[in-house]
């Protein structure tokens, strides 16, 4: 906890006020965000998260007035970012891409909590908004990776890169979830064969 | 409620036993599937069953042990089967069966709670086992419709029908739940194309 002699005489007692709501909304944020990966949209309460961050419940209310706030600020906090590939070629790049999302799916602790929210989406607006910002932040990778092929002059101009999205993001969302079958190196390559022989037609 | 003289002299009063059970097992059922349709498997309650049914916990508990025991059957009466196309052609069943994916995937009650079994499997084994059959009973049509292409000669022996199964089922479940795109014609067209020329290569 900061001291006054610490923020210096000038700061006065509204930087430390900011500083200890800033440090106690940090906490709050990391125990939510650990529960959630726990036990996805469905479990969480805030009872939970005041008892593992040690933070107040009034306080936590301060800060976010509802349960399904803090739950969509903590989904917020995952990590779900991966780079732009830049390899040169197509079929360079979207095997990079697949690659790093089987890396994702299979490892990354959001992908625990991924169906929960698709659950939490399709009762709540909020949730359904959240979801499709991310979806839309992946599908913008796969366009971005058609826009150069396309100045490479490795696909015609006007490619649906929604449904290139669709054939890349699917079978690998589908494996992972759903048939719950090996994402394994031939899987990955055999992914972005038919996604880019799909989408390039035949040579 | 069957009265004794219903059911015969013969029959006498275990049949009729028998007989409410299984009539009070069935308003349970139809009770809880309907819940299941509308707040999914985590919001799923036996108060609420028991609300809705009429019929006692107690009673419940008698034939589901289980909150999990109900919710699993009444998951398995959700109507996610679909018929086995047979237009003569692989890209006529392929395409029949996405138009049917479709078809099912924007309308039936089961659409909405599949991503809350999906979660549940993320947890819980029994979840992810029945979750598991039911994905092998769809990916065993994709298999047959293979099946006959390589009797036909339209497919060569030793075609990949798993693959073929993300490739199909992966891009209609990636725009239902993710992007949540248009699932209009021009999709399912372009879906049952790629994930052919994807498995046929090329011409």
């Amino acid at each position: 906890m900061l001291t006054q002699h610490q923020t210096g005489a000038a700061a006065g007692t509204g930087s430390i006020i900011d500083a200890r709501a800033q440090r106690s909304r940090a906490t709050v944020l990391a125990a939510a965000t650990e529960l959630l990966e726990s036990t996805g949209v469905g479990g969480f309460s805030v009872d939970e998260v005041a008892r593992r961050s040690g933070v107040a419940k009034t306080t936590i209310y301060r800060h976010w007035p509802t349960r399904e706030a803090l739950v969509l600020d903590a989904c917020a906090g995952l990590d779900d970012r991966y780079d732009l590939p830049d390899t040169g070629t197509l079929r360079g790049d979207v095997g990079a891409f697949v690659a790093d999302l089987v890396h994702m799916v299979t490892r990354a602790s959001w992908a625990s909590v991924l169906p929960s929210i698709v659950d939490a989406a399709e009762r709540n607006a909020a949730f359904a908004d959240m979801h499709a910002q991310i979806q839309k932040g992946h599908a913008s990778l796969i366009a971005q990776i058609a826009e150069r092929a396309i100045g490479r002059g490795e696909l015609p101009a006007g490619t649906d890169t929604a449904l290139l999205a669709s054939t890349v993001m699917g079978p690998v969302f589908y494996r992972r979830w759903f048939s719950r079958e090996p994402l394994d190196a031939a899987f990955i390559d055999a992914v972005t064969d038919r996604a880019i022989r799909g989408v390039q037609g035949c040579d």
